[in-house]
């Protein structure tokens, strides 16, 4: 249906849990019986427990799809914590326990490092090879990569270390012939034969076993570490498909990175190891403090950069990062880039993905180079950000979303088609970039090196030099291939396989970078003595670096997409070792952050969460209308007054009749004065639960949220107390209080909802959806577009 | 008086500012008319308002010594931030205003980092200086110092750069002998002398113009930004006066660096110039976070690190730190690092303080030895902090404290003699440890370099080679200035001169690591056959670095002093440049905060903000304990009720006669349902005000904070409407709410105070040196040593 297509990406696809869209919706919405039997079957086997001694299985749990109460989590582990440091005084196994609960976040921390370095070796080896495949086979061993397979080789020379006859291309392969127009059709066909297989592949084991596994993951992250749960999005098929469709992705040629996918994949590494520790598994605090870190281990993972990841978890997918989160995510990413480094995926002993090292300072006059990436950056990001969620729209709302593995095919076609004509193209997007980032040496052979040599007396092997036809050749193709990465990314990201933005987007401001900084290597070879270039780039010195232009002009666009400004100068920093380049890098990411901005202020990841209706409350954006909370709140004007219960007087019948998912106690409709707060998924489990367990409730039983058990009539069936599953602490704020007050005690308290009072009476409730709602009204977005609780 | 010394550290000596200590004390205690009036005069002549209309000058100020409510100034921006973005639609001039005022917080960022940067020079330069006048005076000129003197002599050799006719020693100034027992002598003599006349002008400065000027300042800075007031803490006579004392402090020879007291500069200079914009002029909220910001960009300039920077501030000293403020610190920090360089006060266009590189990778085998290193950093910081605050506490409450400045010059005189004549010591703090830092090269005369030259048939001349006898007798000095550095600086961090800890810790933990670094060195030399070293300890091989030791146990003694953990890594790597390192320093680090944090959570500067009695809420610290607000808050079971205002019915008389320092309003006093808060400040001035400007308001006057004006009988005077003035959303918890919830209510809106509400009746107020009490009750400790709200 149309409703639940808009209800989630992912399962807009297959649907497999779209009876859920029209079933959870929030306080204000009906909950659904079989949903919360579902919650409770988790607990297994229900034990024979007092209800008023011992919490239910099930009370205090979540449905899918729903937000948490960041609050009552915190709580329950202090309890918790509590608990086991009292109890540690009495016996040395409780001390010993208590010491092992206390170092349990750095074991996982350590596993979550470990798993997350394995797979992503794995995933690092597994593609370079299958992207490898897609031109040829190693005789000496189909296992070989070509690199590997040509190294093994005594044959070649350096020069020549990129063909040697153990490594056989497809053509050569199959009709023996290397050289000739045949051969080179034949290439080009099983190129897009092992694109089309490969994509195929990802498409159809995604759609058949976890429709998770599909996009960048990052925005869902984001969502679920703000407190929602998307229940199986971290589990153990999604791990397994990811990383499986992963490498099928990348290897299919698709401009697609590998990068936000491995934060997923960490994340699921972590979400599953949480279950060894009861601390992690029975939190949904505690385990979102281990995902932060765990995203991290991601970043530290994709570009060998465990600072930058540190802070990218705090700056861009992070909600709730207290001081204990970033010492242990940076001990997890330095774990995982540990062992990442052992396995060593790339055979250069080098943690990074872009080892670079420039020999030449930069000059202040670049800046203005520089300044013109970031504002290209910025321009394309916020066009790439436009256009992308203009065709997801398209996606969801035409019959195109109908047909995912065809959508898939017909890209991948139309990749590799393009693609491989063009050398660029061709190439994978992390060979692009280090490519296009590497500084010419007078040895180097590649195209973009492809300089007159010019006898300048100084025997300085980097100096400036003209272009030869060689250079020209490479900017045209660049320049097309520019043209065609741009197009191609929009319609690749959002497609049903696995798919970060990282790789594309650097790869067009690599590309961008490269041209203007080859153009002003020329400008200043021809025209050094201009007023420009005069007093620092004489004849026959090296001034202009272009690799460090496309390292810039990377950032620049990464910046522009994602809106990532300090992490990302950080990464880019760790990947190139040299802290010379701050400055240029900082000064790209902030131009194209504020020329982004200026276009719209969300980043790629914040538009993503907003098509898809997740209930997520921006940290960063300011409140900035002058509503107060008596504007915000249900009821509205008009409506039938809030529906409360009372703290006694009330029958079981009539509170299972009731339909709201929450209600306030108060001590008696006249007064309308606060008791608390509680859960209807709580009544009715503990309702449920009495009428099994104990004598005498029948629905005419009064239920009694007070402390002392009230006078009743002698003939009346026994009352059911049901003060312990009430909240006695629930927020509350004043029909006065500013709506920017409000909210920013709901992000920074991580609150669910939150009651309105007016001079010491109950008047109404607001929920987060009731503030989403309300903003997506004030900035004159549908407020229906926010789906979820 | 006692009561006074204990009052504050720094007014403690002058007992300038004693009269606050008794006069302020909060919401529960007396407040005090004097200091409302000095409050008014800060906003100029008193314009002729309309009471209703418009805020009165100083209604909504602070006194001096007491805590901001960080909600009602986020609240104000917000309102000021509306209003402007309003306005910009009228007209263009207010459309730049609006832009202008957007672009205000980058422009001041700039600022603060080029004056912060610039100073740094300033202070690098006259330091280095000062600190080579003990020793002697350049003839060429005396504003040279010995490097830049010997620099411009062409007669010296690479190998004697130290030595250079031009640099004369005091000896052969005055008697013109160089040699000899009577020159050592009278160098000797002038190095006291030299001590004492920078350490006594340090202190008197510091004594007679800013008392403030004195210590680290970075607890201070960490209140201030947690939300105290401490007027002229950050004022322009605390800059002048540090900053030239730092000077002074430093070169007089005293065990103490100038890092931390670069932070407060670093604030100073925000602080300053924050008055040239209203908008953080007028708002405390917004100051703190450029002075946040301003924190990093002390360490940028002080380390040369500045992302470090920004991670030192994230971690050690801010409290709120929105990611905007992230990406402003790291702008400011960038600026700071970039002007410092322009300045090149090294003269090697370095920027970081200890620039080193090494030339062998490290063995896992080492980890032992690293972290062995964080267990002795551990254990020292613990020690010395437990040993320094039991000094301080000493000198608060004996006559100890009474001859400050002979206390520094006994100091600096014990220093300087015991300090002279052992190379090690004599030489400053950072040369100390960059020489501990620096490996040992063929060419290096320097005595820790002292091998025995061995021919081993590798041509390595880094190879581990056998200790000779300058080496013996350097490893004896070490091992003396060791113990020395550590007994001294105990005493000296805390006297009244500016002195920061950075240094002198990680001088102690480099000649540690040093130690042992050789001691490895020398093992694995003897013994490259036995089992730990086999395989990749071979003959002839360079396999240890004493100076990454060194380094190593820099960050541990560093890490157990402070606690820092991932700034001090990063600080680390980027003096080093060496992303290989990371694993090392981030073991040791972590080793040494376990450690430490075994014998005491609190890291040196939680200790004094303690021993100073500043409200401080520690963020990194959870609450414990299972009390509920009902037993935290005031009035306590047996007190008289809490006196409240009624919203009417009450007179001026009434209103004036009350003596707490804030009141909530309630409907009614049978009923107490709250209305809203209202402090006695803005009380008295708005009553003063309306006096003065309104007819008819007499004692007799009736109070009114309902929105309708009550009917009165006509001869009452005419009532004083003040709703205005009144909070209308004050926080509220119930009376079930657990502490732990509470705490962390006030440690994220940053809070002042919260009422607390049973069923909907006002029953009792926390604040936040109610919670600080009663953690302190929690913990053992006196209660009464909170002294501020």
């Amino acid at each position: 249906s149309a409703q639940c297509d808009r209800c989630l990406n992912v399962t807009s696809l297959l649907c497999l849990k779209c009876t859920f869209c029209s079933l959870l919706s929030g306080v204000y919405e009906e909950s659904n019986g079989t949903s919360r039997t579902a919650g409770m079957n988790g607990n297994g086997p229900s034990r024979l427990v007092d209800p008023l001694e011992d919490p239910l299985p099930g009370v205090g749990t979540y449905e899918d799809f729903n937000t948490i109460d960041w609050v009552r989590e915190k709580s329950k582990d202090r309890d918790r914590h509590r608990e086991i440091t009292n109890k540690s005084r009495q016996s040395t196994v409780a001390l010993l326990h208590s010491i092992s609960d206390a170092f349990s976040g750095w074991l996982l921390m350590l596993l979550v490092g470990l798993m997350s370095g394995a797979l992503a070796g794995g995933i690092d080896i597994s593609a370079h090879w299958m992207t490898d495949v897609k031109g040829g086979l190693c005789l000496r061993g189909f296992w070989f990569n070509h690199e590997h397979c040509c190294w093994l080789s005594n044959e070649t020379t350096f020069q020549e270390r990129d063909r040697c006859p153990q490594w056989q291309s497809w053509a050569e392969l199959i009709t023996g012939k290397s050289e000739g127009p045949f051969a080179y059709i034949m290439n080009y066909l099983m190129y897009i034969f092992w694109a089309l297989m490969f994509s195929f592949l990802a498409v159809i084991l995604v759609r058949a076993f976890a429709p998770y596994a599909c996009g960048s993951g990052i925005p869902e992250i984001k969502t679920i570490l703000s407190g929602f749960i998307i229940r199986g999005y971290l589990g153990k098929w999604t791990l397994i498909i990811k990383t499986i469709t992963l490498v099928l992705a990348v290897s299919s040629g698709l401009s697609l990175g590998k990068e936000g996918p491995l934060v997923h994949v960490a994340c699921c590494c972590a979400n599953i190891l949480c279950h060894l520790f009861t601390k992690y598994r029975k939190n949904e605090a505690k385990r979102r403090e281990v995902l932060s870190a765990a995203a991290a281990v991601g970043v530290s993972v994709a570009f060998g950069a465990p600072i930058g990841g540190v802070l990218f978890s705090l700056e861009e997918v992070s909600y709730y990062f207290p001081l204990k989160t970033l010492w242990r995510s940076f001990f997890a990413a330095l774990v995982a880039a540990f062992t990442l480094r052992s396995i060593n995926p790339f055979g250069n002993s080098r943690l990074v993905l872009f080892y670079v090292e420039f020999h030449t300072p930069w000059h202040l006059v670049e800046l203005a180079p520089f300044i013109l990436l970031g504002i290209f950056g910025g321009l394309w990001g916020a066009l790439f950000i436009k256009a992308n969620i203009a065709w997801c729209r398209l996606r969801k709302t035409t019959c195109l979303g109908h047909y995912p593995v065809i959508e898939v095919l017909v890209v991948a076609a139309l990749t590799a088609l393009l693609a491989y004509p063009n050398s660029y193209t061709r190439m994978s997007g992390s060979e692009l970039i280090s490519e296009l980032f590497n500084d010419c040496s007078l040895l180097d052979s590649s195209q973009l090196c492809g300089y007159k040599q010019v006898n300048t007396g100084v025997d300085n092997s980097l100096a400036d030099r003209p272009a030869g036809p060689g250079l020209y050749t490479a900017l045209w193709q660049l320049a097309l291939a520019l043209v065609f990465k741009m197009m191609i990314t929009v319609i690749t990201f959002g497609m049903k396989v696995p798919s970060g933005l990282f790789i594309p987007s650097m790869a067009v401001g690599a590309i961008a970078g490269r041209l203007l900084g080859v153009g002003m290597e020329q400008l200043a070879y021809y025209n050094h003595d201009s007023v420009i270039f005069k007093g620092w780039c004489s004849q026959g010195a090296d001034c202009i670096t272009p690799g460090l232009y496309a390292m810039v002009g990377a950032a620049a666009c990464l910046g522009g997409v994602t809106r990532m400004t300090v992490s990302l100068v950080v990464i880019m920093f760790e990947l190139t070792g040299g802290l010379e380049y701050i400055v240029p890098l900082m000064a790209a990411t902030m131009t194209s952050k504020w020329v982004a901005d200026a276009f719209g202020r969300e980043g790629i990841y914040e538009a993503h969460i907003r098509l898809n209706g997740y209930p997520f409350l921006e940290p960063k954006e300011e409140f900035e209308h002058s509503s107060l909370a008596v504007d915000v709140m249900r009821p509205r004007r008009m409506d039938p007054a809030l529906a409360v219960l009372t703290q006694e007087g009330m029958t079981v019948g009539e509170v299972e009749s009731t339909h709201f998912s929450g209600f306030p106690v108060v001590v008696s409709s006249e007064s309308q004065r606060l008791v608390g707060f509680v859960l209807r998924r709580d009544l009715l489990i503990s309702i449920d639960n009495a009428r099994k367990r104990q004598d005498g409730i029948v629905s005419a039983s009064q239920v009694v949220f007070t402390e002392h058990t009230p006078l009743l009539p002698p003939d009346a069936p026994p009352p059911l107390r049901l003060r312990c599953i009430m909240d006695l602490s629930p927020f509350t704020v004043t029909d006065h209080t500013p709506m920017d007050i409000t909210v920013d005690i709901f992000r920074k308290l991580g609150l669910r909802q939150c009651l309105v009072t007016h001079n010491g009476r109950l008047l109404g409730i607001i929920t987060k959806k009731d503030i989403l709602k309300h903003m997506a009204q004030m900035a004159n977005r549908d407020p229906d577009s926010i789906l979820f609780n």
